[in-house]
């Protein structure tokens, strides 16, 4: 075991090593003028405050999680715990300062070399920082895990490997526990981020587009708009280091599902008699970590490819095929593996229906899933199609239809990426079972350095064009970044669909693993939803997504009211703005933003955090599992038709600005309805839908942790007990 | 049994003789002026020519799926499906007959008395005749069945209760699956009535505020508008017909899952050992259709009250009043029936926890979840609270923000309500099990005659107004029916809340009795999600409803374009219409509505009908049982959110047309910022939200007639015999 860990511990630092590499590479270039060094700066200086403002809330999160962990489960939890918040808050904090030096270099690029594959390679190579460092991160964390509190601790020991009961007489296993605790401790960073973020740039977007754009009519990225700066603080801040922490989430997430539910299907398989032999359950419990390993490889050898090229003309072509060789590759690496661990041993008690393929199989149903998932994203939010050119031609009638047509076609589409889940879901569990299904999940994010390197392109684009725009470069300059950007807007619907395929399926995984943890494993495992306890507890989880959802968009909106009257405050006070004699204040405008968004995440992260505790301590172990169920479903739904009807608005408003209609183009009416539909949009693609992904996801992480308490001492219980 | 079931009889006779005798009351009642009887002509005519064309369709509906279930079930069945339709089709007929008699009517009162009350009780007779048709007739056609096919044919009899196989084969109870057909019947006409009507209605409302309110600047039911008539057809087909089906099809469904779950439990009891009586098993299969009958009386004596006061110058306290005397009368009446059917038998099997007196509380706690869910629904609409308040003042800060706002306060009110059937759930199932949960839905349906002549009084007023506006009556008269008209918004919103409420326990007590169809009796009663094929159908599920919301919203918006086309059309060529010189083309647009709603329903009506059957045929129940739970949750979610956010936009709007927000009255931006939420916001409300109330009952009830064929004969049995 300790030899076939080392090829994982050599994946992470090669990836890592890579990032690197990568981030120094981008950081030597130069940054260009002084006025264009200048805005960068603000733009850095700004993230970095809210970042640091952010990590002050999260220490002391974390701190208090960790000594409660400590406390009633383990201090190895505990542990885990921190290992993770430290690996996911790192990963987020590099990916965003690679972002913030980049942006003004990828501007730089394009302003010296005049050409967009030039460019377009500084601003992957300062994106491909942010995904090295989440799969490198992540593994690192995983590996740790699992040498000092697997092997060095002897938790992978088969007696380790069973339940115990801790000083307070609550039964835990010890290794599956680190595990949770490990996955825990990245879905709280995930949490905060992604809603801190999500906060943070929709408000300052929204603010700087209702004022700016509405009615002082100066286009975006002005740089008499006060609040263009704090606008492109949060492209790095919500895109960028929420994004990333996001996909690090899932990413083990699915690998610690994977791992634990190997544990669980061993006792299942005990109970049942078909024996598992400690070999095979080390080996499932293993593959996960190592074909993950196999995929970050994988990546690094993607993204080199692209990166090495001489010429690149056609950027979405180009990461396209850096994505799909990635996933080639992590396919190929994934059949290295298999037969590495499987090839050979006795796999009776796994379930496996396909031989020594099994999981593989699993693992490939995943990444399948997850390329059509993506492309289904792709249909519903670009102008190419159908669906998003209809709803630019909506706008032609008004805004009310606008709106209307928006919101049906994000209802409409979420019923093929579902039909997709299913399937796969079904495939995959009668070629290898439940571990099929987790395995699914673990492949699906398998390739995920590439896919955030993709997504972290676009945002330093973005960034790069607001940084042309502010700096009055040359037109051509910023005809080079909104080439690249547009093309980051279709990548990042793209991620957006694969986001929540993959946390589908990680939450689903999550829940086969927390519902094991309270079932008897000699009888058939239930979420029995005719149990009145588990319905009640799925018809509150389906309407949680909903009022977690409402509550960020209030919180939005709340603090882009507060940048709109800022906004209107300055151009009122100070006339000379508008016509650029008078230099705006955005330093004010950043900080309504930062507090905006401090002040504005608590309430919902706490939600997503305490709910399933409180649920559990309530009514117990059933009631909960019913609320994890019903607010995945809801949460899906939900994502997708966030994620695509907030794509198509934004892309049918560029499809009119690129003046496609006829006669109605840039300044028209329907460009007016368009722009509103985009406005409300942006909430929904960049803050609900994202958040979703983890909100399923940290309630299954917290359940499965807490479970182990609840299931012992819940009220419900205790009523009961009363009662006979 | 037969004299307990004349009881029955005589309630459904007294209500349908007392709404015939308030038909006539109104009818012989002048209608005003020429003008006036000229354009309700024209209403009424337009109404009657599109019930017509639509029963024509429907005729060709239930024809085919009676011939459907005559040779796969019995022609028994299918005789049930007939008289089903039949009834649901006449109480919708009858109730919009009078709907288009009454409005003139009760414009006529308003100028001739200029007094509330009056006019009051005008609208209120003509509502209730909707309202007792309702009650009457769905309990008229109850008592048929269990008459004809019950007593008659003796498939009341202990040995007709269990399972038989019919000439394919296939196992059937005959008589659940008689009161499964009649469900059914009830079910296929209130889908397309509701499909149909709420396509109809919202077109043409849509069609006349884009082009009217916001192009031209002119009043809502201005006579100059070619869109108004059509606009005042669409009250009486969509929230008059539509409505009365709707809540007769809930009523039924409620009814007979109970019966049908008496039939079920019985074999549990039986497979345990406990046994349970013929006479018990008779008394828990009459019970739901006797606490009806005394619900009904009860009604009758509510409605009677309300009309025989002398003085009635409140009008919203007079009708809650009339509402609560009959839910309190309901409770009463109620409990005299439990007695008299469960006083002094052996209770032993029916699983009641607080003896005879159980099955009682379990209808209790339905009547309160009602009312509770009513007042919530109220909170979140009304402008007398908060979130109304704050919507309006999100108008201030422009169209976008407006829409997000009402989206966040839809989606935050979906949890309160859910709460509610929650606790409502595990209540009733510890006082009285499963049944208990059917009858909470009894329960929440058994005052139903008054919650519909409540609302229907609304949109008879709403036209009364557009009578009035158009035939240029006096200010004040206008003013009366305005007040009228508001009131009846609010209880529309609560008939909204209680619509939802009541379905989703309707559905959920057909999905019970439609899960014991295929388990084995002597196994604990199982919907595991956990199960690949049952998630994976819970997932699809999930996506169903918005999939169903999606085409819908589509089809009105395509009608409503057309309608558009149709009244720039006429502004265009004939310019004397907007200075009152030419007089518009009503007949064209009422046209374009009819031919719109009758093309645009059949997609999203076949839909609902044929996804459980495809489904059953491909994987089998289990994934039947899955498209169910899950877009049932998905449903109640969504019906929640259309109904406040679309309730919520509508009176924020009246809040600023009231001139509340100083400033900003109407004709400034916020009030065209208001106006695109209320636009957005009614297909939302009037279209989306009603029909999900029906589609997952409809899936329930189709589910549950086609599982005895499916259970048997499907393509994944078919597979997975093969493998083997």
């Amino acid at each position: 075991m300790p030899a076939l860990l080392l090829i994982a511990l050599f994946a992470s630092l090669l990836g890592l090593a890579y990032a690197a590499f990568n981030f120094f590479s981008v950081k030597k270039l130069d940054e260009g003028t002084d006025q264009m060094r200048e805005i960068a700066s603000a733009i850095r200086v700004g993230a970095n405050a809210f970042i640091r403002y952010e990590y002050k809330v999260l220490f002391a999160v974390v701190l208090v999680v960790a000594a409660v962990l400590a406390l009633l489960v383990s201090w190895q939890t505990a542990c885990c715990f921190l290992i993770g918040a430290v690996m996911s808050s790192a990963a987020g904090w590099i990916g965003m300062r690679i972002a913030t030096y980049a942006n003004v270099r990828v501007a730089n690029a394009a302003r010296l070399t005049v050409r967009i594959g030039s460019t377009l390679k500084v601003a992957f190579r300062g994106g491909s920082v942010m995904g090295l460092c989440v799969g490198g991160c992540a593994l690192l964390g995983l590996v740790l895990v699992y040498l000092i509190f697997g092997l060095g601790m002897g938790l992978l020991q088969p007696e380790s490997l069973v339940s115990h009961k801790n000083w307070l007489g609550i039964d835990v296993i010890p290794f599956t526990m680190c595990l949770s605790g490990y996955a825990l401790g990245c879905s709280v960073i995930a949490m905060f981020n992604r809603i801190g973020g999500g906060i943070y740039t929709k408000a300052a977007d929204m603010g700087a587009d209702l004022v700016g754009k509405t009615e002082a009519r100066i286009p975006e990225d002005d740089p008499r708009n006060p609040a263009t700066i704090a606008d492109n603080v949060g492209d790095n801040v919500g895109d960028v280091a929420g994004l990333g922490s996001d996909l690090l989430e899932s990413y083990v997430g699915a690998i610690s599902a994977a791992s634990i539910l190997a544990v669980h299907l061993s006792f299942t398989a005990h109970a049942s008699g078909a024996g598992m032999t400690d070999t095979l359950l080390n080996r499932l419990m293993l593959y996960p970590v190592l074909f993950s390993a196999a995929g970050l490889i994988a990546c690094v050898i993607g993204i080199l490819s692209l990166l090495s090229r001489k010429t690149l003309e056609n950027p979405h072509k180009a990461l396209n095929l850096a994505t799909y060789l990635s996933a080639g590759l992590t396919t190929l690496g994934g059949l290295a593996v298999t037969l590495l661990l499987f090839g050979g041993i006795d796999l009776s008690g796994a379930g496996f229906q396909a031989g020594v393929l099994s999981p593989w199989i699993g693992a490939l149903i995943g990444i399948a899933a997850g390329i059509f998932i993506g492309a289904i994203a792709e249909f519903y939010t670009s102008a190419e199609f159908r669906p998003t050119r209809d709803l630019a031609e909506a706008s032609l009638e008004g805004t009310a239809l606008t709106i209307t047509q928006g919101l049906a076609l994000g209802m409409k589409s979420c019923m093929a990426p579902c039909l997709i889940l299913g399937v796969g879901i079904i495939v995959a569990y009668y070629v290898s079972g439940l571990y099929g299904v987790a395995m699914a999940a673990v492949g699906m994010l398998s390739f995920v350095a590439a896919t955030v390197s993709v997504d972290t392109y676009g945002p330093i684009s973005d960034n790069a064009g607001g940084i042309a725009e502010m700096s009055k470069l040359d037109g051509k300059v910023r005809e080079i970044t909104d080439t690249l950007d547009s093309v980051g807007n279709t990548t990042a619907a793209i991620g957006k669909g694969f986001a929540i395929g993959s946390g589908a399926l990680a939450a689903l995984a999550l829940m086969v693993s927390y519902l094991f943890s309270y079932n008897d494993p000699s009888t058939p495992l239930l979420l029995n939803l005719i149990d009145p306890i588990t319905l009640a507890g799925a018809i509150i989880g389906g309407a949680l997504p909903f009022l977690f959802s409402g509550m960020l968009i209030q919180a939005v909106s709340k603090a882009a009211r507060k940048m709109v009257d800022e906004v209107r405050r300055q151009f009122r006070l100070f006339p000379g703005i508008l016509d650029g004699t008078q230099k705006p204040d955005y330093k004010t405008c950043i900080e309504i933003s930062s507090k905006g968004a401090l002040g504005e995440m608590k309430l919902p992260a706490f939600l997503a955090i305490l709910v399933p505790v409180a649920a559990g301590f309530l009514l117990g172990p059933e009631f909960v599992a019913g609320i994890l169920i019903g607010s995945t479903i809801s949460s899906i739904m939900l994502a997708i038709l966030s994620g695509n009807a907030g794509g198509a608005w934004d892309n049918g408003k560029k499809h009119i600005e690129s003046g496609a209609i006829e006669g109605h183009g840039k300044g028209s009416d329907a460009h007016a309805a368009a722009v509103v539909g985009d406005t409300v949009g942006d909430p929904l693609k960049d803050t609900v839908g994202p958040c979703l992904d983890i909100f399923i996801k940290i309630m299954s992480t917290v359940a499965l942790v807490a479970v182990a308490v609840f299931d012992k001492y819940n009220l419900l219980d205790c009523i009961l007990a009363l009662l006979q």
